[in-house]
């Protein structure tokens, strides 16, 4: 199984609506990806350490049989779903695709 | 309930040993945080955005029920924890504390 963490850098000032992510972004993606996206989570960053700032503001990471189960699923909703990301922020994320080693222990 | 992510940027040469991460660190962790650790995930990077490398060579997040349970739970044993990092990689961590807005959907 892999994971897809999207990843929205933290600056002062940076717009990020986290009830739209919550409530219509991350289901617009999970509509879209049916049964290719098992499932995701949805982050708020708290904190960095030693008292820092978080490093990044949100996170999403949704978890896909295979890199292909991800592509096959969400190449054909990518313009849709990117073009949908102004309605909640300005910043513009990373994108990381890992292998899962541990899903949950 | 929050989630500590903890993130190991990726750089050319960088070391980290995923096996004894999985296998030594992320158990020892959790035997030490006891029930104030409710569960871990690990991930490895396997790629970036656009063809680009992964930004974090492996991460792990683990969730616990409070920033408080969190540093009651982590912070007797930071000394034995932090010093087995050097056991499976040479790269400091970016930390991140996060609130959990979604767990699973």
């Amino acid at each position: 199984m892999i994971k897809v963490s999207v990843m929205y850098p933290n600056s002062p000032g940076a717009r990020f609506d986290h009830e739209y992510y919550r409530d219509k972004h991350m289901p617009l993606l999970k509509a879209r990806m049916g049964s290719s996206c098992k499932y995701y989570t949805v982050d708020k960053g708290l904190a960095g350490g030693a008292g820092a700032p978080a490093t990044y503001v949100a996170m999403c990471h949704f978890f896909c049989d295979s890199v292909e189960a991800y592509q096959r699923g969400f190449s054909p909703h990518v313009q849709e779903i990117m073009g949908d990301i102004p309605n909640y922020t300005d910043v513009s994320p990373v994108v990381q695709i890992s292998e899962v080693v541990v899903e949950r222990s």
